[in-house]
């Protein structure tokens, strides 16, 4: 296999543009000791592109290739490199750098140390270099942040895992879920459904709580134990003080009246939420929290150890991500992007066809 | 000892005039199996009595006789009374009544009960009877809320700890306040003192973080690790992602820069609010707590268990709330109020002289 110097990738040029994806040639940092080379295979579509490329999360560093849920092969590693083996197959998530150094990267928390880098639209310190993502040919990334991916899951289930499953795992596992316990999921999408998948792999009671009663019959077919409907009168009645944690993966927090989900929390209950709304956020008191002493926070993807972690326990329990492929180009991006702003996608993109698009 | 079916106390007859009590006759709810009547002997001077007679926290009601950090002597028991004896001295704190049924109640979290009713301004179901305070010559209350103070404890240190002292002592204990574990105290007012003085009496590396220094000597003698001051130039950079916990006792929000406090907090850190301030809220949003994970939430109060623990810790670590005496008294009720308000206390008051006021 070739040990590409550049490649080529789809990109935004312009956030008023932003279905508009072109085909140019991307630079990737110079090749490292620690780093690996992969041919991508399949690439999952995430809300972070679209609150990307759309201007949605601010400036970014036009023109700009995203993607960062990304399976391929590994075809060249670098000369330090232990964790990852040429040819094996491997994935790529959302971060793609932190010190190693730092308490938080010595201590699993990686996703937290203050030099963490994203997979796409980061600047490497020392070339200046805007880091580009998967919706291109290949990808270069230090080892650390290159998963093996278990022969158990096939390649277009194991992408979405590698930023929404991995989203939705580390606040469950960090949070306590498993068996004995009740968990809520707010929001039955991308990762929302990761989090039903795996809190149910994990042992918990799962329910789904959603706007209205669309997507229950998916939700039982996916494994939930319930369904609450927040659109129902005096939802939260018969559901207060029952739940253990939540985890909102709403990706709008407009018309939200928190308190009322807060009330579905047991006495210290915990709501985290995993996704990155857009615009205002919610005014909270010390009242907001009095009525069960609850906690609410957030979580940022997860460490390396997480993510084995998780593509095992895919692997053990057979999971199954509900994906959709649409094939990478021009025309399969646009489609993708626009469905996913139309919420049209049950439950996520995976992104396939790099062979006939690039070539092998 | 007489065994009262009314007594006398100090009330406010109208928010609008909150510094003006008036000596009234109370007539408590009957007296139950499980009650104690108590003869008032000291009641501290919490900022809730405050915000309650002013109006702050919305319609009360008046006339209401407040003070809900009592110490007293058990001078009658119910026939059912096993916890406290007659002639034994005892406190009652903010809380006086949960169903002792539920799952909160049988889990050490009463004071989350959804039938807990607070020591001055309740209604008593049965009766429509509104619950009264300790700005008077005696309370009546179930013996679950009322707790046997241990010899080493003066009357006059243990008041406030009843309601201030425990707000303070039970988020540190249920968040793992201790040895190794860096505590942040936020506002060193009456709770703030508390909060560390336990925290330091737990073990923990306590520091208080306040707008000025104008408190930093008061906070050494009381045992500080440390002292930030908030209005110092970029005063949360040196602290970033060190603090395991930290309790807030701000009274007032305004001007507050939350994401700087919360910077302060080490990956999946706590940020626990005691204080309820008036007015708005603080908007959050799910970015705020991604730069490590933290948490926020609120506390109410504190187990049965807790108080008897605390006060346990007071008694032989020798702790000394920092209090100011005042006789009660339409007057001293003035002063304190208006000295309360005016945040000219050091750090607590506590009402004594009740036998020169009502007779011993």
């Amino acid at each position: 296999m070739p040990y590409p110097e550049s490649w080529k990738g789809f990109q935004i040029e312009d956030p008023a543009k932003w279905t508009e994806f072109h085909l140019n040639e991307l630079t990737p940092k110079p090749f490292g000791d620690y780093d690996v080379d992969i041919k991508i295979l399949a690439c999952g579509v995430c809300a972070s592109d679209l609150h990307t490329v759309s201007g949605g999360w601010g400036e970014q560093k036009f023109p700009l290739c995203v993607g960062h849920e990304i399976v391929g092969t590994a075809v060249r590693v670098g000369g330090k490199v232990t964790l990852i083996k040429e040819g094996q197959r491997v994935g790529v998530g959302a971060q793609s750098y932190s010190c190693l150094e730092c308490k938080q990267c010595k201590n699993d928390n990686e996703t937290y140390c203050r030099h963490q880098l994203d997979t796409y639209g980061a600047v490497w310190p020392e070339t200046g270099i805007v880091s580009q993502g998967g919706y291109s040919e290949y990808v270069r990334t230090h080892e650390h942040w290159v998963f093996p991916i278990p022969d158990g899951v096939a390649t277009n289930k194991a992408a979405p895992m590698l930023c929404a499953g991995l989203t939705a795992y580390s606040p469950l596992v960090r949070n306590g879920c498993g068996p004995g316990k009740k968990v809520g999921i707010v929001g039955l999408g991308g990762i929302g459904h990761f989090g039903l998948l795996f809190a149910k792999a994990l042992g918990a009671e799962t329910w789904v709580i959603s706007r209205t009663h669309s997507k229950e019959a998916d939700a039982k077919k996916m494994g939930a134990d319930g369904f609450i409907a927040t659109a129902d009168k005096d939802w939260n009645e018969p559901h207060t003080f029952t739940f253990d944690l939540i985890i909102n993966t709403a990706s709008s927090s407009e018309g939200f009246d928190l308190e009322k989900y807060l009330s579905l929390l047991d006495v210290h209950g915990r709501w985290i939420s995993v996704g990155l709304p857009e615009g205002q956020g919610q005014e909270v008191k010390a009242q907001t929290f009095l009525s069960n002493g609850c906690l609410i926070g957030a979580s940022h993807l997860g460490s390396r150890k997480e993510v084995l972690a998780m593509l095992q326990l895919a692997a053990d329990k057979g999971i199954q991500s509900w994906v959709e492929e649409i094939d990478i180009g021009a025309e399969g991006l646009k489609t993708a992007l626009t469905r996913l702003h139309n919420n049209d996608v049950k439950y996520r993109f995976t992104l396939t066809g790099y062979d006939k698009c690039f070539g092998a």
